[in-house]
């Protein structure tokens, strides 16, 4: 017999068409992905040609992605739902610091560093120091924590976009917390940098009228045992677009100066001439339940 | 300033960044799309390592997809959103035929052949012969209405999926109505066939155990001056698969006898023997608006 296939019943077989799902939970999001996408469908009377319009972006944005860039992530960015997803799974006390997202760049093992290492390779612009320390919510050090660090370099490039002028590991480095939990590394001054824009999402940036700018900024990923990790930004105060992060992942917790510092000890165990700039930041973890 | 994202004003500050949209239609798509996207990750709680699986499998469905492949556009059929898109704009008449799913197969230009032609190149199966009028929905034939018709060999491929053994335009015709609105072809009875399960939808159709099978069908596109072309299917009556459609497709109007038939001047036009199996499919369209 056949089963009539209309506006609203579609929606009710799709939904049954999952009752074979092995993985409960993966039953709930399909079915939730399936009625939202629906609800979409019909509230807005997408057409053929917007359909199939989107059919062609999102065809696009997959084969745009390569084992150096993922144009699907970007796309997440830009919509705020990779910002969003931080922010649903952030089960952290008010002390910890706050997540922000991943960002497309993470593709590649940072090399391990000495801590004071200068990940600046290259010498892409103004050198700086950036230190703090890993605590716990109570304010205990870490010792032993693990800080995954990367940004772009000077002309706003990460080291796999550029492979012609940066090596491998540019602006990135593993850096292990001392045995009061403290940190510290060289680099430079990061500056604003546009995503990608020459692939679907950079289209939908201009179809919709967005600079596809991000605030200077330095990635983090904070682990340490016994402690829920944390995937986060250092914004530098002052920054163009931090009102306007073409990926929405701005947290007023998260901006910090880069401030002329005279510490000769420290400029001496990074490097550095002194004085120099240098950015104090913390990492606070929870617990982990 | 930074402006804070959290767990619902990331939506807001998405929502908002919208405003430059200089498309009032493609700013409400993505309003809503967005509103809808960021409901689900909130209702379900989506995780860091579902949010990937998400990310990897449209990243895979896209770089699936080829000129000859389109594996979006089956996503799309599987989770019955292609199906709610043509219920969503049939703005047609009681009278009118129903549509059906595009699919993803109607990827190359149809042989322009002439009435009573066989579209089955390679003897792929038992003989039959479609035939049928075009109308107006008040019953006026429509001379010279164009139809594209495709459909899968009777082992269940497409020209495009077999190029070892079935030549371009196998299974494949367009044909225009003769003088009183009739249309003829000889082809073989489809049989049932499973969409393509190599890629990532055939991965998620085997994790929500459903079979990847339509039933036997022909796939239709009807146009005519003045009124608006449907996209539809004939589908096999007795077939299986019938009340389980892979991708939701099917509605009762649209399912028709092959019954033997003896018509010495029909098998004479159509180069096949009598007596002969035989459906007859009208395509009713309504009026452009």
């Amino acid at each position: 017999m056949a089963t009539d296939a209309d506006v609203t019943s579609v929606t009710e077989q799709a939904v049954d068409s999952l009752r074979g799902t092995a993985d409960p939970r993966l039953r709930e999001l399909l079915t939730g992905l399936i009625r939202h996408l629906h609800d979409f469908a019909r509230e807005t009377r997408l057409t053929h040609e917007e359909w199939a319009r989107a059919i062609g972006f999102l065809t696009a944005t997959g084969r745009a992605s390569t084992g150096t860039r993922q144009e699907v992530i970007l796309l997440s960015d830009v919509l705020g739902l990779s910002m969003l997803v931080e922010a649903v799974n952030a089960h952290t006390g008010p002390a910890a610091t706050e997540p922000a997202v991943l960002g497309p760049f993470h593709l590649t093992e940072s090399p391990v560093r000495a801590l004071g290492a200068d990940i600046d390779l290259v010498g892409g612009g103004e050198p700086c120091v950036v230190s703090g320390r890993v605590l716990s919510e109570d304010g205990t050090p870490l010792p032993g924590a693990v800080l995954d660090v990367w940004q772009a370099d000077g002309h706003g490039f990460y080291d796999v976009q550029r492979p012609d002028v940066q090596p491998p590991g540019n602006g990135r480095g593993l850096f292990t917390a001392d045995e009061a939990g403290r940190y510290r590394f060289r680099t430079c001054v990061p500056s604003p940098y546009p995503v990608p824009v020459d692939g679907p999402v950079g289209e939908l940036l201009r179809a919709t009228g967005r600079h596809p700018c991000r605030p200077a900024h330095i990635h983090f990923i904070a682990t340490a045992d016994g402690h829920t990790p944390v995937t986060t930004h250092l914004f530098v105060a002052g920054s163009d677009y931090l009102d306007s992060d073409a990926v929405l992942a701005v947290r007023s917790s998260l901006v910090r100066d880069f401030t002329e510092t005279d510490d000769p000890a420290l400029a001496e165990q990074c490097g550095v001439g002194n004085p120099f700039r240098h950015a104090r930041f913390d990492l606070v973890l929870s617990r982990a339940c």
